[in-house]
This record gives C-alpha cells, sequence and structure tokens, in this order.
C-alpha cells in the first residue's frame, strides 16, 4: 500500500457549474440575498450614525469579511486570537477580539498581530490586564483595551453597581505602554434570540442604562470613553437608536438561520436567509420517509435541526452524525432518490464552523468557493 | 498589508511539554485509558467468536484506527466515501462504508477506492444498485454490497416482512460483475443510549431476530449471507452474544463521552473516559461563576453540555460558541483565572470532528499529536 496513490477528493463544486450538480454535503451562499443583507445593515448603521464592526466568528471566511468593509464597515470582531489571523493575513487592519485573552501563548501571538493591525481586546480581571500589558511589552506592541461589563448576560465582564473595579481597571490600561485604554465593551448575547420585538427592546433599554452608567462614571473621572461596543443580529435596532453604543457587532445578519427567523422582526429592519447546506436524499425507504445526508456534522443541532427551504411537506426530523431523517406529510410530494434538498442551518455560526469551504452561486450558478480559513480556530 | 507576514499559529501541544501547559481549547486523549479500552473490546469479541470493525467516523484519526487493527480488529468502518481517503492513505485495506453511497461524484471516488482497498458498501434501493454496478463497471473494481435492513432504527434499509427487496438486492449484487453479495447490515443507533441494560437487551433481541430472520431467508434461496454488520458501544455486549452478528462496529468505546457515561454498563464490559477538550479559566467574574475558554465550537452541545471532570462542585452549565460557563457550588473550591479544566465531551464523534489534531498524553506529559485527518470529510 502506497500512500501516495490514495485518491484525491475532488472539490465540491466549480465556478459555472450549476448549483444541483454540486457534491453534497456543502455549505452554499445566495450571493444576491447575502448582498441585499450586507446593504440592509450598513444603511441602518449609517442612518442611525453608529459605526458597523461586523463578528467574523459568525462566518470565519475573509471573503465576507471583505465586503462588509468594502461597503463601509470600520472593522471587524473576532472571538478568539488564533482566529483573527487569517483576517490579518487577507488584510484586514482593524479587529477588535471581543473576548478576554488568557495564557501566556495566545497573548504573545496577540503581541505579533498587534505589530500588523490595530486590535482591540476586552479585559475584566487586574491579573489578566498586567499579564497583558507586560506581553505588548515584550512584543513591543500596542492594543487598546475596552473594559467588558457585564449588563445582564452573566457571562464574562465587571457588575459592581459603584464602578470601583472597571474604574481601575480603565485607569491601570490608561497608564500602560503597551496598552490605550477605549472604552467598553457591553454585549447581552440571550437577549439576541428572545422572540417578541417588545421583549428584546425591554431588555436593549435595561443594558443601554447599565453601559451609559459605566461610560459616565469613568468620564467622571476624567476617562474618555470612545468606543462603547456590543450588540448582535437580534438587538442591533434597539442598539443603533439607544444612543449609547458606538458600535454594532452583529455577526449572523448577512445569512440568517431558522434560530434568527423565529424572531419577530421590524419592517424597517429585516434580512433574508442566504446560507444552506445543500444535501441529497440518500435513502427512501418507506411511504412517509426519506433520508438526507447532511446530519450534525454538517449542520449543527444544539438549536434544533435544520430546516428544510422551499419544499412544502417535508420536514426534517432529526439529525444524526451523518443522516438526516425526514417526514413527507401525507399527499406532499417526496423528493427522489438523489434529489438535492436546500437546508436553513439552525445555528450559523457553529455551522460555518464544520466547513472547509463556501460555494458561492448566484441564480442558482456556482460563481466561487470561498475558503473558511479561520474554520477551527478556535484557540 | 503583506498577507505573508501574517502570524503563524503554533502547535498547541509538544511531545515532552507538560499537559497543564498545553494551548487550549485542545481535544486530548489519555494514552493509557485508551489502550486499556482498546483491549477490553478486543477481547470480549474473540471471546464471543466475532470480529471487531470499529467505527472511525467516532474519531477520524488514522492513528487510532492503526492501533486498533494491530489489537485484531477485521477492518475498519467509514461512514462517508470521503472519510475513508485518509485511512486508506494510512494503509488501511479493509473498509466498509457503513451506509448507502448516492450521486456519480461518491460513486466515482468509491471506485477508485475499490481500486486500493477491500470496500464494501451498504445498499437499499435497486437504482442505488444500478448506479454502483455501472460506476464499478466504468472504474474496473469491485466492492461488497451489504443489503440494509431496518431493523427497528427507521433510518435507512429495507423493510418488507417477506425479504422481497432484499432477496432482489442480493441477486442483482450477486450477479453483477463488480459487486459481490456480501451480507446484511443491520444496525439500530437509538438502542445504544437506551439507559438500563435491560431496555438495550430486549430491543437487541427484536434486531437480532429481524436480522436472523433476513439471512435464512437469503440462505434458503441459495444467497451465502457471510457477513451480518452492526452493533456499537451501547449494544454491542448483547449483539456479540446474539450469535447472529459476524462483526460489531463499535465507535465510541475507545473514548466514552458523558451521554455513553450516563448508560448502565455491566460488569463484564465497561469502558473509562480517556478523551478530554482541554480548557482554561478566562475569567472569575462573580463569586460562584467562572467562564471556561472551551465552547460548542470545541465539544458539540446536541446531546446537552460536556462535563467537568476530576472537579468536586465545578458544572459546566452552559456552552456558548467559544465560552462555557461554569458553577462553582458553594464551599466548593474555585480554579482560578488561567487554571486548565478538563472536561469530558458529552458526544465523541462530532466533537472529534471540530478539530484538526489530538494531544496524546501519558501521565500527564504529552507524547504526540495525531492528526484528525477525515475531519470535514462528510462527503
Amino acid at each position: 500500500m502506497n500512500a501516495s496513490v490514495a485518491p484525491i477528493l475532488p472539490p465540491a463544486a466549480r465556478a459555472g457549474q450549476a448549483l444541483c450538480d454540486v457534491d453534497t454535503p456543502s455549505l452554499a451562499l445566495d450571493l444576491a440575498a447575502f448582498e441585499r443583507n450586507l446593504r440592509v445593515m450598513q444603511d441602518w448603521a449609517e442612518r442611525l450614525g453608529v459605526a458597523l464592526r461586523p463578528h467574523a466568528k459568525a462566518h470565519k471566511c475573509p471573503e465576507v469579511a471583505l465586503r462588509q468593509l468594502a461597503l463601509g464597515a470600520r472593522g471587524i470582531c473576532c472571538q478568539k486570537v488564533s482566529e483573527a489571523l487569517p483576517f490579518v493575513a487577507a488584510g484586514v487592519r482593524d479587529i477588535h477580539i471581543s473576548n478576554e485573552v488568557v495564557g501566556p501563548v495566545k497573548l504573545a501571538l496577540l503581541g505579533e498581530l498587534a505589530r500588523q493591525a490595530d486590535i482591540s481586546v476586552c479585559v475584566d480581571h487586574p491579573d489578566n490586564l498586567e499579564a497583558l500589558a507586560q506581553a505588548m511589552e515584550r512584543a513591543g506592541a500596542r492594543v487598546t483595551v475596552l473594559v467588558e461589563v457585564d449588563v445582564g448576560q452573566g457571562r464574562c465582564g465587571v457588575t459592581d453597581p459603584q464602578v470601583v473595579l472597571a474604574l481601575a481597571l480603565a485607569r491601570r490600561a490608561d497608564a500602560a505602554a503597551g496598552l490605550r485604554f477605549g472604552g467598553l465593551q457591553a454585549y447581552h448575547g440571550s437577549v439576541q434570540h428572545m422572540r417578541t420585538q417588545a421583549d428584546r427592546a425591554a431588555v436593549c433599554a435595561e443594558v443601554a442604562r447599565a453601559a451609559a452608567a459605566h461610560a459616565d462614571a469613568l468620564r467622571a473621572a476624567g476617562l474618555a470613553c470612545p468606543t462603547i461596543t456590543g450588540s448582535g443580529t437580534g438587538s442591533a435596532q434597539f442598539d443603533a437608536a439607544s444612543g449609547v453604543f458606538t458600535e454594532l457587532q452583529a455577526g449572523s445578519y448577512p445569512f440568517m438561520d431558522a434560530d434568527y427567523g423565529d424572531n419577530e422582526w421590524a419592517e424597517t429592519l429585516r434580512f433574508e436567509p442566504s446560507l444552506y447546506v445543500l444535501s441529497t436524499v440518500m435513502s427512501t425507504p418507506a411511504a412517509g420517509r426519506v433520508v438526507l445526508d447532511a446530519g450534525l456534522k454538517s449542520s449543527t443541532a444544539e438549536c434544533g435541526p435544520p430546516r428544510v427551504a422551499g419544499r412544502a411537506g417535508l420536514t426534517y426530523l432529526a439529525a444524526n452524525d451523518e443522516h438526516g431523517v425526514a417526514r413527507v406529510e401525507p399527499g406532499a410530494p417526496a423528493p427522489a432518490l438523489g434529489k438535492m434538498v436546500r437546508l436553513v442551518p439552525s445555528h450559523v455560526d457553529p455551522t460555518f464552523n464544520l466547513h472547509d469551504s463556501l460555494v458561492v452561486f448566484r441564480d442558482d450558478v456556482v460563481v466561487d468557493l470561498w475558503p473558511i480559513a479561520a474554520r477551527g480556530l478556535s484557540r
């Protein structure tokens, strides 16, 4: 057995190919819908006078980020230091790591990145801030520090109502040679998928109040607070209008997903699905049941199974590793063995993280394959 | 901005390094526990006189498969054609694709594989069998065909009680130049995680009865049925003893996971956790709460969150994309900022599929990094 003669996997798609001939499972992007979504959010941010800094953890794809920047986004967010690498390699110069960076390997890498791009990072602990200051000194680099405030999510971030810790962190960041105090991160994750507009509006009002209280206290102590960053696709409508946030970190809006699709949306700000998992009917074992070749290794299931797009009467019931069991309602046409079925992922971010490339199509013809270059980069 | 100067991500670990210094999140294997698990299942299969054909979809790692084969496994299973490629490249010569292979790209690849290794594949539809026969003719190759029987799972497989379709498929496979009829696949997935021994025993008895009925009917029609393959980690105890199965396809037993850990196990056949997601405390924002740097992009959450190993009073509550929020019980020691916490994944198979390499350790010292070469290969 000679290892060198093992067959090579052909690419899933080639430009010019009909979408229905793409090998499956594959992740695919409807370019026209994607471009409309980009424009809707950019216009909204500009109209409200707030910067858009889209989150790249949603897609991990430099080609996506470059199009957001070309339309006017201020920069991007990444969630991990390693995730930022392919974006810097692709020429992105302004990246906010919207997270605490803890550990010597990560801090050294952050120092390298900060010599090549404008990098900001969150802190919520004095020990981490000291380690960050030392790492930047060692690297001969400088990063902007945003103090993360817990505005109700109960995850990371400082919480003392007297803003004592936030103020101490901001002062220390302001004084360190390799750091620059930039302001606050005030992100609330769980508001994003509250279903009604009214519920999201109410929580966002609390978030804005808490963020403003912290910023006011820092300013009263003589610390400029030029950046207040946060928000997401589900709360952008309210956060942009709050007058408190200077930046929106929304990530999913270019793609949408089934979970966001279940939200109630305003007429003024709504997005359309542009992302699909292409799958093939691999078995038609019984009346009322077909089995698809895309399971939870192609579309993650922590927010439930994906939804079938464009086929009434076909419901994806259960995701196994590499199978999707779907029910055909009585009277509905069953797709034949070998037919392609398009699925809307239930959760965009971890689904992108399963795929190495994105099949980009327009009018059901493949136009490109974009590398999902940051896939798997969680360090 | 020059793309060539972007920093390079260092490897997560190096041989000789202390495990506590590995960069996180990383997937790590306790080699001693892994080796004990391999031996337990191999001994069990040999004692019961049934072949072990471990499923590689669980780990996607050729180094794991080579060790299973060295201990006496007959071959391996893969769930997709593309998944088999790195195993063939690593020298594995006997692979059962435990699934239907539908579509021209996949069938052509299967033909290439079948020229280099002994490959078997499942069928449950006459059209797929014809396409398979034609593809093998075109490739000048031959594959073994196993008719998949639905023994109660309600996924793929033929189901008619009179065995009419199974017999027709077997006869056609037997007659085609590029095919060889090999027997049956009778896999029942949902029995694997039934919690009690009694429930699994009862369903496994039904499975064995259904598989035997099909095999008897085929033999009565003059078709030898040398292989009856199926089973999994949760049902291997019963399937091996049934006298019906000739092969066990168990995949998770070398690693275990939290979901399997919740099963009731026999004294005679039990496995220990060997697989961990290494994570770091990245925030200690409030009394009773720490935040870990491993979320659902490092350990999948469709079977619930991972479990904390070896730290009483620390509970992983919720997995976000890149965060794990954990509760510290009152009175329990909270791990400090920067400390490593080991997590037992809730579901092995899709968790391996998130990682590109496996940090292998013995006595808390890193001994190797194994490529998870089939990660992402779902076509």
